[in-house]
């Protein structure tokens, strides 16, 4: 019973109007992990070079993931990311990719980890993607993440990818490049009529919405006064959603209270991701802090209760 | 007992990439009218010219709207805007704005009118916006829309207009503009400080959110396969939710169950609006199809039921 994540360890560089950072561990599969963490076991799988160390894994370590399947390159570089964001806190400027490791980078899985009954194939590029999603045949419950880059350049790749998976996260603008459908309705639907059984649409600052086959739910973001750094945002969301939905068992057959209570969680670990730089603030969160923000967007967006605060 | 709009009667022309209108029926103060009617009387308060006509009147008579305070100016014409949309249906262009009558346009508001126990000042000049608020003295409940234009060109006057209001109706991006302030909820919270116990900001596709002193409140907007045409949309949504407050009797004092459900009969109303030219759809609305669009959105944002749908 594990809960496996595909996707990109990192070195970030990131500059924000709040603040900077020179050097921090970050990447899709380390951002995942540590929101799902919170609900499930975790097993990580990706490359790293001789540059990551004991520091880094321990990050990992203190929050139980297992690190077993993380490919350590010699003599390799890890993964390295340098962007900034303006104001505009929604949109990455990325100033310097060294893809170093994960230029080469073909997924070698575990007995263990193909085993895995959830998969998350983070955002890479979909050929591995759905390398992995073979690989891993017996998982009832397979979602990805992908972006502009991977439309633009293997856009055949990505749909036959999407095809094989139950459930797709990507930022709504993507939904609608994807599918050439200006209208988000009918992009959702067009994307589930290839196979996914329910499609995340991803809005940054305006929270995320999320198309089945016969229901619609979206949840506003969690409003904080301060947002220092969004980087990691969308996996952490897509951590905290599939790491619950692992946590209730689920093979594909969830009903819409879960699911929605997966969206909720999803973002409330998108706003503790977002609250500090790269994982400072993940790192030291606690469970209860967790409940108590879950509480806290019942009640922001419910039309029954009002909240006695 | 009544809620009055001083704000823009207009024809409209308008392209978007699903049809166009040569001219039709439009202006804030007919949107905002024609959404608030199905709950409130309304008066509305505006200049014409002698273009506008019977046809014109019977829209509003129709939906029961008193337009005594119509001021028609013998030998003008009436307001024109043509403008159109591309995919991007949040970005209205303007391609030509006639302000005809409505340069000249002195509010003349009948006893009746003054007697307002509820008032929208639709976007007009802040400077008459607070001349026709101080006419008004009764009105226990005030609110503003206002636009990009006059936080350049009037921005002290805006200030000063917002001071004396109780609710701001603004898109995001203007009430980030207006106070300087990136963080939405800080930037809400100054214009809370300087008046107003709360600010609407208007989000587009994206919904709605409610700020008061003590709470937040945010809803998606409705989900809707096909947007014809997003003018009047904010008015609608203004029009349902003013016209739900007063029929609630909110004087200054709505407890948050009421103004949350008026965000929803806001978000409601907007979305009818959307679905046709101009104010086509909305000329045939009936209540129920507004009580069961109510009831969808609350099953979509609900975490407690699930819709059995």
């Amino acid at each position: 019973m594990s809960l496996v994540v595909v996707g990109s360890i990192a070195f970030d560089a990131v500059k924000t109007p709040f603040g900077e950072r020179e050097r921090m561990l970050g990447g899709s599969a380390v951002h995942f992990a540590l929101a799902a963490s919170f609900f499930s076991e975790v097993r990580v799988v990706g490359p790293v070079g001789a540059d990551f160390g004991d520091p880094e894994y321990a990050v990992l370590h203190e929050r139980g993931i297992n690190t077993d399947d993380i490919e350590q390159v010699p003599g390799g570089k890890t993964f390295f990311w340098r962007g900034h964001y303006d104001y505009d806190l929604n949109t990455a400027h990325t100033d310097e990719t060294q893809l170093n490791v994960f230029g080469e980078f073909q997924p070698k899985l575990s007995a263990e980890s193909r085993a895995a009954d959830t998969l998350f194939l983070a955002n890479i590029q979909p050929d591995l993607q759905r390398e992995v999603r073979e690989l891993c045949d017996e998982a009832g419950l397979v979602a990805l993440d992908s972006m502009n880059l991977w439309i633009e350049t293997a856009r055949d790749s990505l749909l036959r990818t999407i095809a094989a998976v139950d459930i797709v996260f990507m930022n709504d603008a993507e939904v609608r490049m994807l599918t050439g459908e200006g209208n988000l309705v009918r992009a959702a639907r067009a994307i589930m009529a290839t196979g996914p059984r329910a499609v995340v649409a991803k809005q940054g600052e305006y929270g995320a919405a999320l198309f089945t086959e016969d229901s619609f739910f979206a949840l506003p973001a969690y409003p904080l006064e301060a947002v220092n750094d969004p980087t990691g945002a969308g996996d952490s969301f897509a951590g905290g959603f599939l790491g619950y939905l692992h946590s209730q068992g689920d093979s594909g057959d969830a009903d819409e209270g879960v699911l929605r209570r997966a969206m909720t969680y999803g973002s409330v670990l998108a706003s503790f991701n977002v609250e500090e730089f790269g994982t400072e603030r993940v790192r030291r969160l606690g469970r209860g802090e967790i409940d108590g923000r879950f509480a806290e967007l019942k009640d922001m967006t419910s039309l029954e209760a009002v909240p006695a605060r």
